[in-house]
């Protein structure tokens, strides 16, 4: 009750942050409803490719078949339910085959070998493919959508693939990974990456190269949110020291040479488009309390070929800041676990904050409304 | 339902592998309920050798008392619940003492001494012995039973006593111990055991020296499953190169000499029979997803003695073929864990595991109708 | 029922020392409802010196403001809810400051900045101190209440001020500070310490100086449980050898240097006055089966000030005793965790645990009866 005497907007009670019930159903709602940033194209080259990732506790082959169409299975047997593949990437020699009874799968996922299965009266292949997970791609993103009745990949991505075309994504290559264990709840992380109001003083490096209070929102959309920041004079790009090694993105105009733009893709892709190379993290849920972050530099094969590049410039600046930006985030969750914890008061300049929890009590709404009927 | 269509049997569901509280109840009604086997009585030679086993979560002292009675006692002091006896096994001089306050306890269990305890009033010696389990022995095989009402151990054994007299188990003496921690489901490295059709894939050294087409199964029964396996042309015992280093076991005739038998009894007891020496394992479950195995090799006392007597290729082989067996174990777990894991179909080589569920899912019912009464 | 049949008092029920719940609720009534030991006011000398203490979950910073008044605080921001302080102690420069955006406090809670909050329209700062806990001191020793509606400190201290008052516990001064994790109940170190049945056969060291049929203890109290005991011939305090390497306390009588007085102060707290030092030891319950222990050794500053000055022959003689102690503990939890497990026959050297144990029914009744009404 007095927690709402004053009309400015709120953090969201604690229970979105700590309770494992809570987790649990968005974990539901978000990553297993919804289509979910797995990878890049460039993992999955050739037929046979593969890597897999863990979605809301589902171990999920991605792979691509003889028609070089991207696949996805869930990586159970359908024999007697085995896990098949293990290492976390590879190659499939034309087909998958379980390591404990030798059932094979094309990589389509037809079953094509079941060793003495025909021998057992009523046997037929064709009920046991692998379980098969939609899977599509964006300009060299690959996600997927463990819902069987998914809307197309289109319908979630909305104006992204028009808006974000002059960077033409799909040519960029892999520089580094870097792959975070954070002690703190998906939103969080989420919350952290939307506002810059934390800048000057958790990241005095990044404040030198960009004014904090010059954020570009765009108007929150129904799967995303973000906007762009500009360079402070003497800034080319966000590195170090703010001076950009390599050319520009080929595809950009002036105005798109000068910015930084920040998307929140939801649920679980950060996507940060910068004048000469692309950051993305993707977050992966692993408790209430626990998330995976797989941080990526994706440059331009052009510059990648040059004798000089270089890229830690840009990859050490945002290892840093990446980690200050952790470590608060951990310390958020500490604290909010705390029986003192309130709901806290917005500023202005945490508008996205704001509409981001506006969005998961909307779709908790639609949720339990969706199991009422 | 549509799982159903065809009329091949099917795997247990996976819920069997993965709830918490079904596997509580299985610990009960397999664990506490029935005889388990714990060690040999070698381990136990003299009044008050003793050693410790973690049943269920309970730790139990099995001992030999003074008229060289094998005695199974809890492991908690009646003053104030105190764990007494701390080192896995050992020898208790003559008596069991409580290292907190004293209190002392015959080897037959009663209470001898409890310092101070006089000088209450209506103190009586009498109401405060060791709480007992029920213990017994087979051929060297030491079981003890938690149920205050266990039937008779012979009850529970049936035939295989006489099954197995020609083996002279009880002569046998254990050269080695190899302890596993296995991330499976005990049922799942008892189907395992089960079965060889994942033999030819899985171990190629076993597949070699065995047919995995040529178990010889009996029929399953209600505390047993198991069968006998002979050996391809050149071979002569389980061991890395099928050689046979040590005699023939003495009792054994001309067929029992040509095979090996592989017994699950039931619930623990994993009990390989070769020509020159006996594989045991003791399963010990300690989470639905978590189960602890003992492996024993024992030999017989005569070959032990000879100075060129000769253990590691038995062992060895086994160690291997256990670390696969295991592995894929673990895989299964794994899968079964999946939401898209379904009961997958059985083919003719796997009839052992079906009887064993049935059996799993017949004590469940019996167990609910038990407790419905 | 067949338990309650001889009319000798017996220990808890397991449940009390076994169940999740029940320990909840403890936390609950034992460390949130009344004052707890948390540490000594030389720890807070000057304003904005701190250190941070976990109870029951919270992490809570004691400090000392301008005014010298000893202040505590949920280590919450009441902006977005971070953790605010991390180092376990420290200096806080005038003001604690949220290292996320910035909100900054005074030391007596106040906020007195929030960047950028007034631009959002209706924000009151004086809504939005820090949570505060209720802080008091005797003698040197801090406590908190986490209850907002505690009683006075006083009440709970009862006549212990003026009993200790000739120990002049305020002036002493920490030499050594050492840190334990037990896996017992906390109730279960509070038992151990409050009897020397034990001591014969688990401190043979201890035994030597002290007998452990000589103690003389005090009628128990509702907040606190304790007595005296004095030494074998020739001991003079409790040291590795018996002998007394410093001053007598500067404000004992002949009397009260020829004991160690050793009192339970719920809940939390031991204490054990000795004629030359005092050894404290806080309980820290981290589960229902954890507990941390914060053991130190103070001294008078005049000894600590001389060259030849030591305090290893009381440490160490403590350390060994305490684990000792510990482990037993340990062993004890162990125990009570089993099924076979029956309260069992207190002694008459074991009057002030049962006293305890109906202290703890007794809260539990009115924490019951509390909610019912």
């Amino acid at each position: 009750m007095s927690a709402q005497v004053d009309s400015v907007p709120k953090t969201l009670p604690g229970r979105y942050y700590t309770d494992p019930e809570i987790f649990r159903e968005e974990l539901d709602r978000f990553y297993c409803q919804t289509w979910v940033c797995v990878g890049r194209t460039e993992q999955v080259r050739n037929p046979g490719d593969y890597f897999l990732r863990e979605i809301a506790r589902e171990n999920i082959i991605i792979t691509r078949d003889r028609d070089r169409n991207i696949r996805a299975f869930y990586n159970v047997c359908r024999h007697r339910g085995t896990r098949m593949a293990t290492d976390p990437e590879g190659s499939f020699a034309g087909r998958i085959q379980c390591p404990y009874h030798g059932w094979t799968y094309a990589l389509d996922g037809k079953l094509i070998g079941a060793p003495h299965m025909d021998e057992a009266g009523g046997f037929c292949r064709e009920e046991y493919p692998l379980n098969r997970v939609h899977a599509g791609a964006w300009d060299g993103h690959i996600f997927v959508n463990l819902n069987p009745n998914a809307l197309p990949l289109e319908t979630q991505l909305a104006d992204l693939p028009q808006k974000f075309r002059p960077w033409r994504m799909g040519e960029l290559r892999l520089a580094r990974r870097i792959v975070y264990d954070v002690n703190a709840n998906w939103k969080l992380i989420l919350s952290n990456y939307n506002e810059c109001l934390h800048c000057p003083l958790l990241h005095p490096a990044l404040n030198r190269l960009t004014n904090y209070l010059g954020a570009d929102n765009e108007r929150p959309q129904s799967t995303y949110i973000g906007g762009a920041m500009g360079f402070r004079d003497g800034a080319q790009t966000m590195s170090l020291d703010g001076e950009r090694r390599r050319d520009y993105l080929p595809g950009l105009n002036a105005e798109e040479r000068e910015k930084v733009c920040y998307y929140s893709i939801l649920p679980n892709f950060l996507l940060s488009l910068h004048p000469d190379y692309m950051m993305t993290a993707t977050l992966w849920p692993a408790a209430v309390d626990r998330t995976g972050i797989i941080a990526e530099w994706h440059f331009h094969p052009d510059e990648m070929g040059k004798p000089d590049f270089e890229a830690n410039d840009a990859i050490d600046f945002w290892d840093i800041t990446n980690r200050e930006d952790w470590k608060i985030c951990e310390l958020s969750q500490a604290g909010i676990q705390s029986r003192a914890y309130q709901p806290g008061p917005y500023s202005d300049r945490e508008t996205l904050l704001h509409a981001f929890d506006q969005m998961v009590l909307a779709r908790e709404r639609e949720g339990r409304e969706g199991k009422r009927r």
